[in-house]
Protein backbone atom coordinates (compact mmCIF):
# COMPACT_ATOMS: atom_id res chain seq x y z
CA UNK A 1 0.00 0.00 0.00
CA UNK A 2 1.07 3.29 -1.29
CA UNK A 3 -1.01 5.32 0.99
CA UNK A 4 -0.93 6.90 4.69
CA UNK A 5 -2.82 8.14 7.33
CA UNK A 6 -3.31 11.61 7.04
CA UNK A 7 -5.95 11.50 10.09
CA UNK A 8 -9.48 11.72 10.91
CA UNK A 9 -10.82 14.65 9.69
CA UNK A 10 -11.41 14.59 6.12
CA UNK A 11 -14.54 15.95 3.98
CA UNK A 12 -16.82 14.82 1.48
CA UNK A 13 -15.04 16.08 -1.67
CA UNK A 14 -16.41 17.95 -3.09
CA UNK A 15 -19.69 19.80 -1.28
CA UNK A 16 -22.67 21.68 -2.56
CA UNK A 17 -22.91 25.15 -1.62
CA UNK A 18 -26.27 26.13 -0.31
CA UNK A 19 -28.51 28.39 1.67
CA UNK A 20 -30.79 27.07 4.53
CA UNK A 21 -33.55 29.36 5.51
CA UNK A 22 -35.37 29.51 8.35
CA UNK A 23 -37.75 32.08 10.13
CA UNK A 24 -36.54 32.98 13.73
CA UNK A 25 -38.75 35.25 15.78
CA UNK A 26 -40.36 36.04 13.17
CA UNK A 27 -37.76 37.09 10.54
CA UNK A 28 -36.51 35.39 7.71
CA UNK A 29 -32.30 34.06 8.37
CA UNK A 30 -30.23 32.18 6.19
CA UNK A 31 -26.45 30.13 6.47
CA UNK A 32 -24.58 28.52 4.15
CA UNK A 33 -24.52 24.92 4.31
CA UNK A 34 -22.38 22.69 2.63
CA UNK A 35 -23.25 19.30 5.06
CA UNK A 36 -26.39 17.94 3.56
CA UNK A 37 -27.74 15.40 1.29
CA UNK A 38 -30.81 13.28 0.50
CA UNK A 39 -31.68 10.40 3.08
CA UNK A 40 -34.62 9.03 1.89
CA UNK A 41 -36.06 7.92 -1.82
CA UNK A 42 -39.83 7.86 -1.56
CA UNK A 43 -40.74 9.90 0.32
CA UNK A 44 -37.92 12.29 -0.69
CA UNK A 45 -36.41 13.79 2.63
CA UNK A 46 -33.20 15.55 3.15
CA UNK A 47 -30.63 15.93 6.14
CA UNK A 48 -28.93 18.75 6.59
CA UNK A 49 -26.11 19.10 10.10
CA UNK A 50 -25.67 22.42 11.49
CA UNK A 51 -23.21 23.32 14.21
CA UNK A 52 -25.31 24.00 17.35
CA UNK A 53 -24.53 27.25 17.79
CA UNK A 54 -26.50 28.38 14.90
CA UNK A 55 -29.29 30.95 15.20
CA UNK A 56 -30.77 28.26 12.30
CA UNK A 57 -31.45 25.18 15.21
CA UNK A 58 -33.89 28.33 16.75
CA UNK A 59 -36.07 29.11 13.90
CA UNK A 60 -36.23 25.08 13.01
CA UNK A 61 -37.07 24.16 16.64
CA UNK A 62 -39.62 26.96 16.33
CA UNK A 63 -41.21 26.15 13.30
CA UNK A 64 -40.17 22.65 12.21
CA UNK A 65 -39.64 23.81 8.88
CA UNK A 66 -36.22 25.20 6.68
CA UNK A 67 -36.04 25.99 3.15
CA UNK A 68 -32.78 24.87 1.00
CA UNK A 69 -31.84 26.95 -1.54
CA UNK A 70 -29.13 26.55 -4.59
CA UNK A 71 -27.59 29.73 -5.31
CA UNK A 72 -25.75 30.40 -8.64
CA UNK A 73 -21.78 31.41 -9.08
CA UNK A 74 -22.73 35.28 -8.93
CA UNK A 75 -24.23 35.08 -5.57
CA UNK A 76 -20.94 33.61 -3.99
CA UNK A 77 -20.22 36.52 -2.08
CA UNK A 78 -23.48 37.12 -0.73
CA UNK A 79 -24.02 32.95 0.11
CA UNK A 80 -20.40 33.64 1.79
CA UNK A 81 -21.42 36.72 3.37
CA UNK A 82 -24.57 34.48 4.72
CA UNK A 83 -22.09 31.66 6.36
CA UNK A 84 -19.75 34.45 8.12
CA UNK A 85 -22.33 36.36 10.05
CA UNK A 86 -24.69 35.15 12.36
CA UNK A 87 -28.43 36.53 12.21
CA UNK A 88 -27.73 37.16 15.66
CA UNK A 89 -25.67 39.86 15.14
CA UNK A 90 -26.83 41.26 11.57
CA UNK A 91 -30.67 40.89 9.98
CA UNK A 92 -30.44 38.98 6.92
CA UNK A 93 -33.88 38.90 6.55
CA UNK A 94 -33.49 42.34 4.13
CA UNK A 95 -30.78 40.91 1.70
CA UNK A 96 -32.98 38.33 -0.97
CA UNK A 97 -36.18 38.48 -2.15
CA UNK A 98 -37.90 36.35 -0.24
CA UNK A 99 -41.18 34.25 -1.08
CA UNK A 100 -42.76 31.42 0.83
CA UNK A 101 -44.75 28.43 -0.05
CA UNK A 102 -47.36 26.31 1.21
CA UNK A 103 -46.08 25.69 4.88
CA UNK A 104 -45.85 29.48 5.01
CA UNK A 105 -42.77 29.49 7.45
CA UNK A 106 -39.79 28.47 5.05
CA UNK A 107 -38.38 31.50 3.81
CA UNK A 108 -37.21 30.78 0.02
CA UNK A 109 -35.00 33.34 -2.26
CA UNK A 110 -36.24 33.98 -5.35
CA UNK A 111 -32.64 35.29 -6.22
CA UNK A 112 -31.98 31.19 -6.10
CA UNK A 113 -32.13 28.49 -9.22
CA UNK A 114 -34.03 25.96 -6.83
CA UNK A 115 -35.68 26.36 -3.86
CA UNK A 116 -36.91 22.88 -1.48
CA UNK A 117 -39.35 23.21 1.20
CA UNK A 118 -38.65 21.61 3.83
CA UNK A 119 -41.08 20.10 6.89
CA UNK A 120 -39.31 18.81 9.63
CA UNK A 121 -39.54 14.68 10.37
CA UNK A 122 -36.96 14.11 12.76
CA UNK A 123 -33.60 15.84 14.54
CA UNK A 124 -30.83 13.46 15.47
CA UNK A 125 -28.29 14.83 17.90
CA UNK A 126 -24.46 14.59 17.73
CA UNK A 127 -21.45 15.87 20.02
CA UNK A 128 -21.17 19.17 18.35
CA UNK A 129 -24.30 19.64 15.55
CA UNK A 130 -27.81 19.09 14.95
CA UNK A 131 -28.72 16.51 12.16
CA UNK A 132 -32.42 17.57 11.21
CA UNK A 133 -34.08 15.51 8.53
CA UNK A 134 -37.07 17.16 6.27
CA UNK A 135 -39.74 15.74 4.16
CA UNK A 136 -38.97 17.89 1.12
CA UNK A 137 -43.20 19.21 0.30
CA UNK A 138 -41.98 21.04 -2.60
CA UNK A 139 -39.49 22.44 -4.40
CA UNK A 140 -39.73 26.01 -6.83
CA UNK A 141 -37.37 26.79 -9.67
CA UNK A 142 -38.53 28.46 -13.00
CA UNK A 143 -37.86 28.18 -16.74
CA UNK A 144 -34.81 29.58 -17.38
CA UNK A 145 -33.15 26.96 -14.99
CA UNK A 146 -35.35 23.85 -16.39
CA UNK A 147 -34.40 21.59 -19.20
CA UNK A 148 -37.05 18.74 -19.77
CA UNK A 149 -38.52 20.05 -16.99
CA UNK A 150 -35.95 19.28 -14.53
CA UNK A 151 -33.39 21.01 -13.07
CA UNK A 152 -30.76 21.70 -15.56
CA UNK A 153 -26.87 22.17 -13.55
CA UNK A 154 -25.59 23.82 -16.87
CA UNK A 155 -28.09 26.71 -16.04
CA UNK A 156 -28.16 26.82 -12.82
CA UNK A 157 -24.31 27.53 -12.61
CA UNK A 158 -23.97 25.91 -8.64
CA UNK A 159 -21.02 26.14 -6.62
CA UNK A 160 -18.64 23.61 -4.79
CA UNK A 161 -16.66 23.76 -1.81
CA UNK A 162 -13.85 21.79 -0.11
CA UNK A 163 -12.57 21.99 3.23
CA UNK A 164 -10.42 22.60 5.28
CA UNK A 165 -8.50 24.67 2.31
CA UNK A 166 -12.22 26.62 2.14
CA UNK A 167 -12.49 27.12 -1.22
CA UNK A 168 -15.57 27.31 -3.80
CA UNK A 169 -15.50 25.72 -7.23
CA UNK A 170 -17.35 25.86 -10.58
CA UNK A 171 -19.17 23.07 -11.95
CA UNK A 172 -16.74 21.50 -15.12
CA UNK A 173 -18.22 19.70 -18.63
CA UNK A 174 -20.04 16.60 -18.47
CA UNK A 175 -18.42 13.55 -17.99
CA UNK A 176 -21.00 10.97 -18.86
CA UNK A 177 -24.34 9.01 -18.10
CA UNK A 178 -24.62 7.70 -14.51
CA UNK A 179 -26.03 4.30 -14.87
CA UNK A 180 -24.80 3.77 -18.22
CA UNK A 181 -21.16 4.00 -18.47
CA UNK A 182 -20.85 1.16 -16.33
CA UNK A 183 -22.17 -0.73 -19.32
CA UNK A 184 -18.65 -0.72 -20.82
CA UNK A 185 -16.71 -2.34 -18.37
CA UNK A 186 -15.25 -5.85 -17.97
CA UNK A 187 -13.89 -6.85 -15.00
CA UNK A 188 -9.90 -8.08 -16.05
CA UNK B 1 -42.47 35.50 -7.41
CA UNK B 2 -41.49 33.86 -10.88
CA UNK B 3 -40.84 30.70 -9.59
CA UNK B 4 -43.07 27.72 -9.78
CA UNK B 5 -43.75 24.07 -7.95
CA UNK B 6 -41.68 21.38 -9.70
CA UNK B 7 -42.17 18.97 -7.11
CA UNK B 8 -41.29 17.10 -4.14
CA UNK B 9 -38.83 15.26 -5.66
CA UNK B 10 -35.32 17.61 -5.96
CA UNK B 11 -32.08 16.73 -5.44
CA UNK B 12 -29.25 18.39 -4.25
CA UNK B 13 -26.92 20.11 -6.66
CA UNK B 14 -24.18 18.47 -7.16
CA UNK B 15 -23.93 15.23 -5.50
CA UNK B 16 -20.37 13.93 -4.91
CA UNK B 17 -19.53 10.40 -6.44
CA UNK B 18 -18.06 8.07 -3.91
CA UNK B 19 -17.58 4.03 -3.45
CA UNK B 20 -19.03 2.28 -0.24
CA UNK B 21 -16.94 -0.48 0.76
CA UNK B 22 -17.88 -3.46 3.20
CA UNK B 23 -16.97 -6.82 3.85
CA UNK B 24 -20.02 -9.23 3.13
CA UNK B 25 -19.45 -12.82 4.08
CA UNK B 26 -15.78 -12.23 4.37
CA UNK B 27 -15.59 -10.56 0.70
CA UNK B 28 -14.81 -7.07 0.06
CA UNK B 29 -17.82 -5.54 -1.87
CA UNK B 30 -18.28 -1.81 -3.44
CA UNK B 31 -21.12 0.21 -3.87
CA UNK B 32 -21.42 3.74 -5.74
CA UNK B 33 -22.89 6.38 -3.57
CA UNK B 34 -23.85 9.72 -3.96
CA UNK B 35 -26.19 10.30 -0.87
CA UNK B 36 -23.31 11.33 2.05
CA UNK B 37 -22.73 13.91 3.95
CA UNK B 38 -20.33 15.17 7.04
CA UNK B 39 -23.04 15.11 10.07
CA UNK B 40 -20.45 16.33 12.67
CA UNK B 41 -17.20 18.37 13.06
CA UNK B 42 -15.85 16.87 16.08
CA UNK B 43 -15.46 14.16 16.35
CA UNK B 44 -15.76 13.71 12.33
CA UNK B 45 -18.94 11.93 11.64
CA UNK B 46 -19.75 10.94 8.29
CA UNK B 47 -23.59 9.78 6.99
CA UNK B 48 -24.37 7.28 4.54
CA UNK B 49 -27.99 6.93 2.79
CA UNK B 50 -27.85 3.17 1.39
CA UNK B 51 -31.15 2.17 -0.04
CA UNK B 52 -32.41 -0.75 2.02
CA UNK B 53 -32.20 -3.50 -0.38
CA UNK B 54 -28.13 -2.78 -1.04
CA UNK B 55 -25.97 -5.52 0.09
CA UNK B 56 -24.46 -3.07 1.36
CA UNK B 57 -26.76 -3.20 4.41
CA UNK B 58 -25.75 -6.47 5.55
CA UNK B 59 -21.69 -5.66 5.51
CA UNK B 60 -22.38 -3.02 7.56
CA UNK B 61 -24.79 -4.72 10.23
CA UNK B 62 -22.05 -7.50 9.86
CA UNK B 63 -18.55 -6.00 10.73
CA UNK B 64 -19.99 -2.29 12.34
CA UNK B 65 -17.44 -0.86 9.83
CA UNK B 66 -17.44 0.33 5.91
CA UNK B 67 -15.29 2.84 3.99
CA UNK B 68 -15.69 6.02 1.93
CA UNK B 69 -13.34 5.75 -1.14
CA UNK B 70 -13.21 9.00 -3.61
CA UNK B 71 -12.55 7.89 -7.25
CA UNK B 72 -11.02 9.89 -9.94
CA UNK B 73 -12.39 10.64 -12.92
CA UNK B 74 -10.37 7.59 -14.61
CA UNK B 75 -12.54 5.61 -12.71
CA UNK B 76 -15.96 6.85 -14.15
CA UNK B 77 -16.51 3.20 -16.15
CA UNK B 78 -15.49 0.73 -13.25
CA UNK B 79 -17.42 3.23 -10.80
CA UNK B 80 -20.73 3.33 -12.76
CA UNK B 81 -20.73 -0.85 -13.02
CA UNK B 82 -20.43 -0.68 -9.10
CA UNK B 83 -23.72 1.35 -9.23
CA UNK B 84 -25.47 -0.70 -11.48
CA UNK B 85 -24.09 -4.39 -10.70
CA UNK B 86 -25.43 -5.88 -7.25
CA UNK B 87 -22.45 -7.88 -5.26
CA UNK B 88 -25.63 -10.41 -4.92
CA UNK B 89 -25.10 -11.19 -8.64
CA UNK B 90 -21.50 -10.58 -9.33
CA UNK B 91 -18.42 -10.37 -7.05
CA UNK B 92 -17.00 -7.35 -7.16
CA UNK B 93 -13.69 -7.93 -4.68
CA UNK B 94 -11.52 -8.33 -7.18
CA UNK B 95 -12.00 -5.30 -9.63
CA UNK B 96 -9.56 -2.95 -7.09
CA UNK B 97 -6.71 -3.58 -4.91
CA UNK B 98 -7.84 -3.28 -1.85
CA UNK B 99 -6.05 -2.38 1.53
CA UNK B 100 -7.46 -2.65 5.49
CA UNK B 101 -6.65 0.16 7.83
CA UNK B 102 -6.76 -0.28 11.64
CA UNK B 103 -10.56 -1.51 11.79
CA UNK B 104 -9.64 -4.50 9.80
CA UNK B 105 -13.25 -4.76 8.32
CA UNK B 106 -13.38 -1.89 5.93
CA UNK B 107 -12.26 -3.18 2.36
CA UNK B 108 -11.03 0.69 0.96
CA UNK B 109 -9.39 1.23 -3.00
CA UNK B 110 -6.22 2.08 -3.60
CA UNK B 111 -7.17 3.50 -6.99
CA UNK B 112 -9.20 6.14 -5.35
CA UNK B 113 -7.42 9.28 -4.00
CA UNK B 114 -9.13 9.55 -0.87
CA UNK B 115 -10.01 6.79 1.94
CA UNK B 116 -12.03 7.25 4.79
CA UNK B 117 -12.39 4.28 7.34
CA UNK B 118 -15.44 4.30 9.16
CA UNK B 119 -16.87 3.11 12.58
CA UNK B 120 -20.59 2.74 12.89
CA UNK B 121 -22.10 4.75 15.57
CA UNK B 122 -25.67 4.71 14.70
CA UNK B 123 -28.32 3.57 12.45
CA UNK B 124 -31.55 5.75 11.41
CA UNK B 125 -34.26 3.83 9.62
CA UNK B 126 -36.39 5.54 6.72
CA UNK B 127 -39.09 4.24 4.21
CA UNK B 128 -36.50 3.50 1.81
CA UNK B 129 -33.67 3.63 2.90
CA UNK B 130 -31.30 2.99 6.10
CA UNK B 131 -29.18 6.47 7.40
CA UNK B 132 -25.65 4.52 8.64
CA UNK B 133 -23.69 7.41 10.96
CA UNK B 134 -19.94 6.88 11.31
CA UNK B 135 -17.19 7.97 13.16
CA UNK B 136 -14.20 8.81 10.71
CA UNK B 137 -11.16 7.25 12.37
CA UNK B 138 -8.44 7.43 9.83
CA UNK B 139 -8.30 8.59 6.39
CA UNK B 140 -5.57 7.71 3.92
CA UNK B 141 -4.19 9.31 0.94
CA UNK B 142 -0.86 9.75 -0.73
CA UNK B 143 1.64 12.46 -1.34
CA UNK B 144 0.20 12.84 -5.43
CA UNK B 145 -3.04 13.94 -4.15
CA UNK B 146 -2.18 16.17 -1.41
CA UNK B 147 -0.87 19.90 -1.14
CA UNK B 148 -0.03 21.45 2.34
CA UNK B 149 -0.77 17.42 3.33
CA UNK B 150 -4.17 18.35 2.72
CA UNK B 151 -6.38 16.81 -0.06
CA UNK B 152 -6.24 18.80 -3.27
CA UNK B 153 -9.00 18.72 -5.14
CA UNK B 154 -7.24 19.55 -8.06
CA UNK B 155 -4.98 16.83 -8.13
CA UNK B 156 -7.61 14.21 -7.08
CA UNK B 157 -9.96 15.08 -10.22
CA UNK B 158 -13.78 13.66 -8.78
CA UNK B 159 -16.50 12.92 -9.97
CA UNK B 160 -20.17 14.94 -9.19
CA UNK B 161 -23.35 13.95 -9.77
CA UNK B 162 -26.70 14.58 -11.15
CA UNK B 163 -29.86 13.30 -10.41
CA UNK B 164 -32.53 12.67 -12.20
CA UNK B 165 -30.98 13.45 -15.59
CA UNK B 166 -28.03 10.85 -14.21
CA UNK B 167 -25.19 12.42 -15.37
CA UNK B 168 -21.59 12.85 -14.26
CA UNK B 169 -19.65 16.18 -14.02
CA UNK B 170 -15.78 17.16 -13.49
CA UNK B 171 -15.03 19.98 -11.35
CA UNK B 172 -14.22 23.46 -13.07
CA UNK B 173 -12.41 26.25 -12.16
CA UNK B 174 -11.62 27.86 -8.44
CA UNK B 175 -14.35 30.56 -8.09
CA UNK B 176 -13.22 32.07 -4.55
CA UNK B 177 -12.36 31.51 -0.86
CA UNK B 178 -15.13 29.93 1.47
CA UNK B 179 -15.58 32.59 4.58
CA UNK B 180 -13.18 35.21 2.94
CA UNK B 181 -15.38 36.14 -0.14
CA UNK B 182 -18.34 37.56 2.06
CA UNK B 183 -16.25 39.94 3.67
CA UNK B 184 -16.93 42.45 0.40
CA UNK B 185 -20.65 42.02 0.62
CA UNK B 186 -22.25 45.43 1.85
CA UNK B 187 -26.43 45.06 2.31
CA UNK B 188 -27.95 47.41 -0.29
Amino acid sequence: MKKRDIGANTFVYPMPVTLLGTLVSGKANFMALGWLSRVNANPPMIGVAVGRHHLTCAGIAETGTFSINVPGEEMMEVTDYCGMVSGEKEDKSGIFEIFYGRLKTAPMIEECSLCMECRLAKTMEFPANTLFIGEIVASYSEEKYLSDNRPDITKMHPLLLTMPDNRYWKVGECAGKAWGEGRGFRKG
